[in-house]
This record gives structure tokens, sequence and C-alpha cells, in this order.
């Protein structure tokens, strides 16, 4: 079965479809791309777009959106809500089946020094894919922006990219290239409308104050339901599995005296966080995502 | 996303391979036709499809294959362990993803008047498409094999086929054409090496002693182990979830003092099993398998 990696680039462009457009066909022009989805965002003047493909197509279609956004977005020109350095402004690959997050790392750095070398734009390397540490925080590789980090790469030695000139492109400035594992947007609702509840619990499981590791988590009164909301950003569905993250919830809230009302999956979910979760609960030593029918016939 | 449907052809001949050859080359001569396993068994003589398709593919596969099957076994030069009547012996269509099970009956009654007609093959419909009770049971259908049906259906009323001429096609016999949900193999075993325990659960859950419809279940020894197992078919997901299988499962062993060591999935399983077994423990309205990231990719 072929291995399946997805790209998540963002490109400083939310208004003018007939840019996005450009670039999302020159993605496109790479066989064995599967464009998934493309947002655009017009406050935010800024597009997101998922494709996913073989090791080698995805690095030749994020290339070519790369180039493709270097001739048609000029930074100097650019304004919106959302902080931004680059026309193509971030990067991330993404395993999603038969393929490791080394993996990723790896297209990163092949797929950087490309760009860098070709398109004259400097890269800086970020999450699973930085090389210093705190790198592995976007924020802090794009502090300033577009027009701070034109001074500073010139002179701040911490702000030198891993990849490429020490110099930002004049027009499509500088991009961050990673590699992270897929995101799961995953809810649970409980039947209480004390929202102290559902903020206490996320901040007993949240990775950042010493929860479980790879869990972003908050809490929020959802009004037109009558209850309050659990609501998680799991980083690493392999390290916290699924099962366990609700698990936690669910005896978090009990031990409040609430009960689970409900959980949800916002968006996409691998296929193998999915066999992961049905194989927890029913004791299975490994439920394969290549016992499911489907990939049989996909795959 | 496409409808898919499995068909399972059971064709009375498993010792000739360019027999199987020629009948599986005929079957995937059909564009969109996807042909995901073949097994012949020497012993019962025997061979077993698996393919896939949309409404429309299969049945002209299935039509091929039962054409193909027809011109090159005769029914009357067979042997083998297992009992049948045609050369194609049974033909069930299966629901996998976006039809129904009564998708499935209507395809069978297209297909059944279809080899009937052309063909002069006789056709009992059975299962899901039954239109009498006893011939949801396919070993009433198959009563007396070949030779048996030979006699009985020139002369037995209960034994006229549901299409077709009232006398066996004198070469290739006659064939049972259905509809059923896919079949799910799933096995509990259980921290016990007294076989009673898991014969007592077995006998408990079963659909046949009144217990949970659509459940099959047998107790068993696992002598390697050091374990005793539970060992089901689940012939309905969709009545009889898997997780209420494996709970009721697992409380029966608990009253009993004993507990589930692992579980496990023998082959395939339809995605949306295995979505609904995830939505169920984390108590998810509906986890569609539209949000599974490689159903887009491949759907």
């Amino acid at each position: 079965m072929p291995a399946i990696v997805e790209c998540v680039p963002n490109f400083s462009e939310g208004r003018r479809k007939e840019v996005i457009d450009k670039i999302v066909f020159s993605i496109r022009s790479v066989p064995g791309i599967k464009v998934l989805d493309v947002e655009m965002d017009p406050d935010h003047n800024r597009s997101v777009v998922t494709f996913t493909g073989s090791k080698e197509a995805v690095q030749e279609g994020a290339f070519r959106g790369a180039r493709a956004a270097s001739e048609l977005i000029d930074l100097n020109k650019h304004k919106g809500q959302h902080p931004r350095m680059g026309a193509l402004d971030v990067l991330p690959f993404v395993p999603i089946s038969g393929v490791t997050l080394d993996d990723c790392v790896e297209i990163a750095n092949k797929i950087g020094a490309r760009i860098a070398k070709d398109l004259k734009i400097p890269v800086y390397l970020y999450e699973a894919a930085a090389r210093k540490p705190e790198r592995r925080n976007l924020e802090n590789v794009r502090r300033g922006e577009f027009e701070g980090l034109r001074e500073a790469i010139l002179t701040d030695e911490s702000r030198y990219p891993d990849y490429g000139p020490r110099m930002i492109h004049p027009t499509a400035g500088a991009v961050a290239v990673g590699a992270r594992m897929p995101l799961i947007a995953f809810n649970v609702n409980l039947n209480s409308k004390d929202v102290a509840v559902a903020k206490e619990i996320a901040k007993n499981i949240r990775a950042s104050n010493g929860g479980m590791p790879n869990v972003k988590a908050l809490g929020f009164l959802l009004e037109h339901k009558g209850m309050v909301q659990v609501s998680m950003n799991l980083t690493d569905y392999t390290v916290t599995p699924i099962s366990k993250v609700f698990e936690a919830v669910k005896k978090a809230a009990e031990d409040r005296g609430v009960e689970v009302a409900e959980s949800e999956i916002i968006g996409l979910i691998p296929l193998d966080a999915v066999c992961d979760l049905a194989a927890k609960y029913l004791k299975i030593g490994n439920l394969g995502s290549n016992q499911v029918l489907e990939r049989r016939i996909w795959g």
C-alpha cells in the first residue's frame, strides 16, 4: 500500500482568488497529488491548502506551490490580521500512512534546501524539523514578521536561516518548513452549565500545565446546548491516544459529579487513529488499517 | 463518494487453476471491478472470489463470472466435500459503503433474472433476498445438492426456482443469489483455561439461543495460549454493534470471575464498522466515514 504524506502550505493571500487558483493549479499539476481542501480567509488575507501524495509527489507539489507564490505574491503589498513572513509562509509535512514523522523531517530538509537554492528564499526549519529548540515553536521563528525579519536576519545570529541566503527575498520574504503529526480536534461536552468545571479539567489535562503530552485544551460554555466543553487539539495521537484523553476527561468530570454528554471529532481524522481507538477499547493487540476493507479497494 | 458493493461468488472448482483464472479474468474485465481475494480449496473443490465495485459494475462482473463458470464447469464431473448445486453455486451481494441491504436485494433480483434468462439456469433467492422464509437459510435451498435437485425441481413445488426454468441446467446446475450484510469475524480471548466458561458465554449471547440478534458464537480452548475463546460471527453490525457484543462478553466473563485478555478481528472489517466502534465508545453521535482522511483521498 502506498505511503501517504499530507502537506498543508499557508499562503499570504486570501483575497485574490485568481492568485490562489494559479498556485493550486501549479500544485495539482504534479501527477499523484490530490488537493483535499482550499480555505481562503479574506480577513487574515491568507489561504490554507491541504494536499496529499507520495513522498516524492508532495515535495514536487510543495516546490511548485512555493515557486508560484514567489512569483504572484508581494509581501510589501500584503496586509492582514494573521502574522506572516513569507508569500509561502509555512510549509508543514504530516505523516498519514506508511511514513514516519522522521520521514517528514527528511522531506522538510530536502524541500527546504531546494527552495533556498532555486528560489533564493531563506528557510527556517520548525516543529519536529527544528534544529534549534527555540525554533520548534513557530511564533519564535516568525517574530517581527516580514518587516521585522528583513532587518533581524542581517545582523542577529539567532535569526540566521537553516537554508539559503542571510537576507530575505525582496518580495517573497522567508518560509518556515516543518514536520508534525496530524492534528486531531477533539471536543468532549459535559452535562453541566458550570464553565469552571470545563476550564479546570482543561487545565489539568493539558501538556502546558504538566498534564498529558501533546494535548492542548481549553474550557468553554456552549450556551445554545446548555453544556460546557473541553475543547482539545491532540498533536500526536501515537503518544497520547484519543481513548486515553477521553477516559481522563470522563474521570475528571465524574470526580466533579458531572457526566460526559457526547464528544465530537472536528474535521478529518487519519484512519490509523480510528483503528487505534477501536483496538484500544476492544483490547485488540493490533488492528492494522490494512484490515479495513476499503483500504484494500482504495489503497 | 462512490457506492461500494461487495460480491462473493463461490464456484464449484477448486483444483484446476486455469479454470478459476479464466473465471476471475472474465470478472476483472469489467471496468471498475477490484478483485480483492481468490481462495481455491482443493478438498472442498471450491473457490471463493471476493470483488467490489459500483452497483452496475458488480452486476456485470457477477454475470460474466456466472457465464464463464457455466461454460467451464460440468457439475456431472464434480466431486468435493462441500455441498453444491451449481457451477456458480452461491452469489451473495454485500453493502459496504453508500448502499443499503435493500439495494443489494434489488441487485440480486436483477442479476438473478438475467442469469435465468440469458444462461437458462434456475435461480433461487436466499438470505435477505429470499421471497419465502425457508429460503433465507441456504441449506434449505441447496438440500439434495445438484443430483437431488435435478429430480426435485421437476415435481416438488416447494423447490421451484424464483427465476428461470423449472429444470436445472444440464451441466451448470442451479444458483443461489442473495444479499447479506458484511460478516465480521470477532473473537474474544479470556484469561481462563476452563472451556466450559467460553462455551457457556457463547451459548448465552448467540442469537440461536435467544441472545443477541445476528450473533453466532462458539466456545473453544486455545491450548497454545492457555486461554479460552468466545469465537463469533457478527452477521449485521448495524443491528448488534461490535461494542455491544464485546461489553456483553466482558460482563459475562467478569460475572464468572474471568478477565478479557484480548480480542481479534479476523480478516477484513468495513470502515463504517470501525467508525461505529470509535463513535460508540467516545459517545460521538455520528462519526461519518467521510471524516476519515484516507476516504477523502481514495473514495
